[in-house]
């Protein structure tokens, strides 16, 4: 186990005291590679990392995959469990009924155990069998709680950002220069994953946790539409919504296009948006909160006249589909977190108006100078005449 | 609503009866997908389809979510319900709350309400919110119910996939074209991601549910890991195991690459394991069992020495991330689901050694004459010299 591991379970493990936490059953497949290094795209069948007060941590897969964490990881042989294949999909027994027989065997739960209630991977039926067979434990939510060490990078942590950062500039610039009137939305997207995928300066690129979004048109109303076989429209916006990854780590970026001669509804929108996520961007600094960035954002809209219900942004770095955000922070009214140096986070501004919008957003690191945003693309609303 | 949605809420309501179930709340989004068209990929806050005994179904999503619901489906506002983003990733509210007040206020829950358990992105904490919200209700396990209805494909759905299976024929070639000793394996992945995309025939391809798999070498003894910037080396085999995608719908493809003289084992396994699919497609016919074809298979191989202890295959069709398989039906010992006609499924033969493997696969259609084959991509082991 490296350096890096070791510290990050001595953090996850002074929580766990503080919370009276014996167990820990983490099931988000960015927290299982965050303290084991696991990487496969095995969280489709349970899996996870069991963390107790002290000794060794132990990881449990489906059989086929326990070869994928013994190369993966730093992991011995003794510390993988593989359940067997006759427990997959199976409406008369679940992989966990099993786990939970094999964690008793080998004494590795505590009398409070908590699991992640909130995770893609663990499922209610899989609670329930973890309950049926460990009756005599206390079950407690573990509220996110790998996700909030994981809230400040090292500088390793944030050096992979970087590198994510420098991909998705590539991404991006292969994506706008892709879009033009008769082109398919598809083939702007085989662009995007060209340099996504290849990378940049030597260094390949992963697989991040989101596709490419591309609303267009009208589409541009609502933020998540992926894309289609239809061409790019003159007269029309498209925004894309890209991160580059590196060793899962993400750097997310949007920018929004238009063909043609764009309104003013959206030259002007793009413009006060642009200093709105500037004057939020100019209020970073460790101690300030969370909510205060938003605030910044929000009296500079005003000013124009604008509003927006939705968060600006959250706590961003280690993903999986189907989210690169952390779950933890967020840039909106109420979170009175107080950033730290170390913290990432995507900001993003989308207005989502009746029938068109506009996207723009900046990924950061917090510094004691303030913010490093982790791109240099330009902000502008691209205008492709 | 459409001819085909209609038919396919008819057989979802039939089976609602038959169980007692008054309300289904749908979580999985390839069912949400499959009841109302809608797609977007929203699924990382919560979202879900509600159909009672009779009357409009609803669908609620987040918000700003909302209209891409209007746009991708022929639901109108009324049956569309946005949570409003105060309910994101709180420690002190869920949208789940929200939605079962509004569900309260419009009558449209019924005494009995089943949920998707095992679903991926419906977790113990939505289901807790929706309990405590509903406290009247009694809650039971839908146990993939719209999934079992997904089964049996419509001719439609089967040319869908029948599309997938030429976009992923070209997606292949692409992949083994590119594997050559010393090309990084991300460069290969750009070129099965440009073919997977801009698809085929002047239609193209959507985000496969699962990203290009690709282990390597030592990595071919587990079938999950994704691909780094390393190079590809002589001497070494490489599995792909790919789909291409159209209109959400997929069809798998695995095959084998060595780079080089492939070692006897390799080659000797390649032919018995092809052996043993031919013969377990040979064993597809209307009412022939799950089971049937994995004792095909097992006879086959057996007679070579050797032996295999996961399943050999599963229904495949509509799917988002994290999985293309529909968890239904399984081709393994003791699934005696009969075939029928228009049912789907991805035959994979993935042989994981000791330090190497071998994989082998096809997605074929049950019609009365047997199995139809939707790619035609040649079954050997491929050499590269």
């Amino acid at each position: 186990m490296t350096a890096e591991h070791e510290d990050r379970l001595r953090r996850v493990r002074e929580r766990m005291a503080a919370r009276g936490i014996d167990t820990l059953l983490v099931s988000d497949p960015a927290n299982m590679h965050y303290l084991t290094g696991y990487d496969g795209w095995s969280f489709y069948t349970p899996q996870g990392v069991v963390v107790g007060a002290d000794g060794e941590v132990l990881l449990f897969t489906r059989h086929m995959d326990a070869a994928g964490a013994r190369m993966t990881t730093s992991l011995d042989d003794g510390q993988i469990l593989g359940f067997p294949d006759s427990y997959v999909q199976q409406r008369d027994r679940h992989p966990l009924e099993w786990v939970a027989a094999e964690l008793g065997r080998r004494g590795a739960t505590g009398p409070t155990i908590a699991v992640e209630m909130d995770a893609y991977y663990f499922s209610p039926r899989a609670y329930d069998a973890l309950r049926a067979s460990l009756p005599d434990a206390r079950f407690v939510d573990a509220e996110e709680l790998v996700n909030w060490v994981r809230a400040v990078k090292s500088p390793a942590e944030v050096e992979h950002m970087r590198t994510a950062g420098r991909i998705v500039e590539r991404s991006m610039a292969a994506g706008i220069d892709a879009i033009a009137p008769g082109v398919r939305q598809c083939d702007a997207v085989a662009a995007i994953y060209d340099a996504t995928v290849r990378g940049v300066d030597g260094t390949g690129g992963d697989y991040p946790a989101i596709v490419p979004m591309l609303p267009t048109g009208p589409g541009t109303a609502t933020p998540h539409l992926t894309w289609t076989d239809a061409p790019f429209r003159s007269g029309e916006a498209t925004i894309l919504e890209l991160a580059g990854c590196h060793r899962r780590y993400h750097c997310p970026l949007a920018r929004t296009v238009f063909l043609g001669r764009p309104p003013r509804r959206l030259t002007e929108t793009a413009a006060a948006t642009r200093e709105g996520l500037e004057a939020a961007l100019a209020a970073v600094r460790p101690g300030a909160r969370c909510e205060d960035l938003e605030a910044a954002w929000r009296r500079s809209i005003a000013a124009h006249g604008l509003e927006k219900e939705s968060r600006i942004g959250y706590s961003v770095g280690l993903g999986y589909p189907p989210d690169w955000g952390e779950h933890t922070m967020s840039l909106r009214p109420g979170d009175t977190t107080e950033l730290e140096p170390g913290m990432t986070f995507h900001m993003i501004v989308g207005m989502w108006m009746d029938g068109w919008g506009f996207e723009l957003s900046e990924t950061f690191h917090v510094t004691a100078g303030g913010a490093e945003c982790l791109t240099g693309f330009p902000r502008e609303l691209v205008v492709k005449e």
